[in-house]
């Protein structure tokens, strides 16, 4: 497995050169908050990911998470890790000062969870829904509710779940049948079965939270009618501590292509005591609080794989001595070059290379935004929620898109050592495989994007995104660059402007183009607001560096784009038309 | 796991209606061979691929095959899988009648070869590797080596294993240490350890036969020093029984991503008794015979994999029920719509039926090629070589790397269910990766295209392949299409003689670019032609999804070209120039 090492330099450059970071706290009145202290949050996290959970990371997955008499085990290491973390405060990073949290910036926590991504997949996902969770919980539930359980969410005591997902229900809620029936005292006994339920159970903690969409007895049909309740494993007592065993077990763990060490469960309400979180039937709206935090974190999942893919493989390729470069003879003194030198793995690496740093400076300005709607004045709050309803999908659909990419490229570059599981190049491969899958697949996230924050919109949310994204090529200083980001900005907004006038089917039919025409778009903008940014580094290799490979990106990458806005306008009718025989040829 | 149903109705009408099967035989002098011969060993092959070696597939990636004591054994079904298979022949297949061969032609044998890799590529492949080594010796190998050996390999009594990767000699064949000393009595004693060796131990048959590449004493140095020998786990005793055991051991096999069924081999051969295939030093070229028909069938694996994993993803998409289709309701009485109505997921579906049908076809026209270059007249077969050197890295790279990209949507349509071992689906893309890096990784394959068969090619290799697209798109009647046909193949031509002109180092920049390019372009000329021929049946599904399916290709696939295009004339400077630390930013 190849070494952990975080791309603290980068990230450095991002949040200090390119976002602006001090600045940036204090027009939000985060006087504590400076480059400093970011510096030092970024160095104890990159000790902790690279030290402690990168090491658990290929073990994890031979020995995978296991269910043994009703209870799940985790692979040895990873319980002792989290309460590292916890007693360090890692998991506390987020919360409301209210219920000891640190009230971090996004902009501070994000480095160390893209870190913790890198890392671990599987480890992270328990603590990463938790925070889910958390935000939920504060946001829509009851003070009695906080009281008894967000202290102990934030401090990691305990950790929370997300139970949307029945067997007949994933991707379409409304289908979801799992009951709610009051009972006297204000609680509600809930009955049903819910399906991929990520660390539904484990050993690290005492007691766990679940999050639970229900329907009422009386409830409407349809989305309507769902209401979200927090079910807790062991109901805790007045003073705090564990009273009984609650009615919620787990009947499985899934059988999976990767992310092993996750134990993914089927779990069993079986007249579980629960507590209604915010109004009934408004569980959803409760519900998308939670989902949209993590939609984010997955995009992250995705970008945190893909720096770790890029490690392995540029590690490898520096030491992996094969043929000579076509280019002339470059180890002399050896049997053949490193096969750096071959201009096709160069293809790969850069590939991987513009891809990460381009979708980290686009989490860190997505991260700005979340600061911002936390902290800032009411208009901006505004903009940014915005922003961030539009930049969801496309973090979430796109990273983990690229996620899968770039991880085969870094298998790719391994030759057949790459299948190999010892090397790690192809667990990166496999943890990565769901990242386009939960939270909503990548179509839904196409979808979502086209449909709700696009052609049915009315807040303004692609016009705020594009003035955001104006507001990093305003201070650009290089002419021609500066040029070339204003056009591609402007082709972007006109297409997606122009493409709101389609009909529902036709939308539905480009939507994939369209999320991945965005990406390549505003990953170019990016890009070129980087390189300018870095003219002025005083670090010479960030200097060229982010010139080079944004010119690889802007020659190499960016003329994706093309293929995708192809599509855009091609309608839908050849694909709804397409008849039933017409599929089938056996 | 969805049940495996052989694509006979496509394969017929691209034998019989596109590549005109049976003039082809009277052309080729095989007058016993006719549609309906063809027609019965497809019916029987789908039998044998669909009802005994499908349903190994699944447990036999739980399974996987193990160590124990020094021998392998494969999951349970598969040694008496393939004692019914060669029982009923299909292991001669394509051998030599003087060895027991059933000579047929490959347009037979390719049909039954893809329903095999669809059906379990891990039992495949030892088969697979077999019928390579059978052509080495047949080709290579003195009489005696074939009187000994041949007729066993042939019936399937013994397999064969191809032994070249060491440990630091993967793609560069130069760097092999293995040594030959020879004996007394014309034999030689072989000394190194392989790696990544197929099927090198398993519980199928009593006798394994390794053909090998070593160094003789006083060899040359690099890849002009290797010569090929046959070393057998028994040396067999005059009368043909079994002799004593040769000093030819495994040391343990790989824990893989995939291909789990299939046992990959370190062996060592400590002294192993060995005898020489072919002129001393010229092993290379002996090899290349068993890699060049290797490299084939690994390109038909990956399309073995696209078609079984579209026959998943359509089960399924008709079956699972989420959502109303955007275009109305299609199930009234149903709580959902079938997701197969989701325009996103057509978008899915047709890409992977697109890209099966037309690798098929490509699959196809190439075993024809392998045909004539068998039976044809000198002035043909000259053309089908060259048409095969030419084509073989594509059909290896392309359909490979389709295998990847198109299993993956295949996980994508089952959502997060195609992340779950059970479905199969996952199983398909850990499979096919690996064949994206055996008998050269997809990198070599396009070097080996845009160098030794593009730019260094002295022999007519494109304009013989040019030639063969040409004839497909002469016979055809729709003027429109033919035209396109005609344009797109007349720009692939030009923009290749173009190419030629390139310096080494911009032609490795933009190998991989030219593979796709080419691919895409001559699979746009077959999908015209195949409409084309289509318009004639009087199958209506085929007519009219023929037509539809193009239509498809033309607009939503053939569009990818550009991209490759684009970086055919970047030059390869930024990728050469980018310095050591650029590629950091830890």
């Amino acid at each position: 497995m190849p070494q952990y090492t975080a791309p603290i330099n980068d990230m450095q450059f991002v949040l200090h050169d390119w976002l602006n970071l001090s600045q940036h706290y204090q027009s939000l009145g985060l006087e504590d908050f400076d480059q400093e202290l970011v510096n030092e949050i970024l160095t104890q996290g990159a000790k902790f990911a690279s030290e402690v959970i990168a090491p658990l990371n290929r073990e994890g997955d031979e020995q995978g998470a296991k269910l043994i008499d009703g209870a799940v085990t985790t692979p040895d290491g990873f319980a002792d890790a989290y309460q590292e973390y916890v007693a360090n405060g890692w998991n506390a990073m987020l919360g409301s000062p209210d219920y000891d949290g640190q009230d971090l910036p996004n902009t501070m926590a994000v480095p160390v969870h893209e870190m913790l991504d890198s890392a671990n997949l599987s480890w992270r996902l328990t603590g990463m829904l938790n925070e889910s969770a958390i935000l939920a919980i504060t946001k829509h539930a009851n003070d009695e509710l906080k009281k008894t359980y967000l202290a102990k969410l934030i401090s990691g005591e305990w950790t929370g779940t997300m139970c949307l997902t029945e067997p007949h229900a994933g991707t379409d809620l409304s289908l979801l049948s799992t009951k709610a029936v009051p009972n006297d005292d204000g609680s509600y006994n809930i009955t049903g079965n819910k399906i991929f339920i990520s660390s539904g159970d484990h050993d690290w903690t005492d007691n766990i939270l679940h999050l639970v969409l229900a329907r009422l007895p009386d409830a409407p049909a349809g989305v309507k009618g769902i209401s979200l309740f927090l079910a807790p494993k062991f109901l805790p007592k007045e003073d705090g501590s564990l009273g009984p065993r609650n009615t919620v077990t787990v009947g499985s763990i899934e059988k999976k292509m990767g992310l092993k060490a996750s134990p993914t469960c089927v779990m069993n309400f079986d007249g579980a005591q629960g507590f209604l979180v915010g109004e009934a039937n408004n569980g959803l709206a409760c519900m998308f609080t939670m989902m949209n935090d993590a939609r984010f974190q997955v995009g992250l999942q995705g970008l945190g794989v893909v720096e770790a893919s890029y490690q392995g493989a540029l590690e490898y390729a520096r030491e992996r001595l094969q043929s000579r470069a076509p280019q002339g003879i470059q180890e002399q003194n050896k049997k053949a070059d490193p096969i750096i030198h071959q201009p096709d793995v160069r293809r790969m690496l850069l590939t991987q290379k513009a891809i990460a740093e381009g979708c980290r400076a686009l989490a860190l300005l997505y991260a700005q935004q979340m600061d911002i709607e936390r902290f800032g004045e009411d208009t901006d709050k505004h903009q940014a929620k915005n922003v961030i309803s539009f930049l969801t999908p496309i973090v979430k659909g796109f990273m983990t898109d690229m996620a899968t990419e770039m991880s085969n490229l870094g298998v790719q570059v391994y030759g057949g050592h790459g299948f190999i599981r010892e090397w790690g190049m192809e667990q990166l491969v496999r943890d990565a495989r769901i990242t386009q899958l939960y939270e909503g697949t990548n179509g839904i996230q196409a979808l979502d994007l086209i449909s709700r924050k696009l052609a049915r919109d009315k807040n303004n949310m692609l016009a705020d995104t594009f003035a955001l994204f104006s507001s990093k090529i305003a201070p650009m200083t290089n002419a021609q660059a500066k040029a070339q980001a204003t056009e591609l900005l402007a082709e972007w907004l006109e297409t997606a402007t122009t493409l709101k006038q389609q009909n529902t089917v036709d939308l539905a039919g480009c939507a994939y183009d369209f999320m991945h025409y965005s990406a390549y778009c505003l990953l170019g903008v990016i890009w070129l607001s980087m390189a300018d940014t870095a003219e002025k580094s005083k670090v010479a290799s960030i200097k060229s560096g982010k010139k080079n490979t944004c010119d690889f990106y802007i020659k190499r990458l960016l003329p994706r784009k093309e293929l995708f806005k192809t599509n855009l306008f091609n309608g839908a009718d050849d694909l709804v038309e397409f008849t039933d025989s017409e599929f089938d040829y056996q």
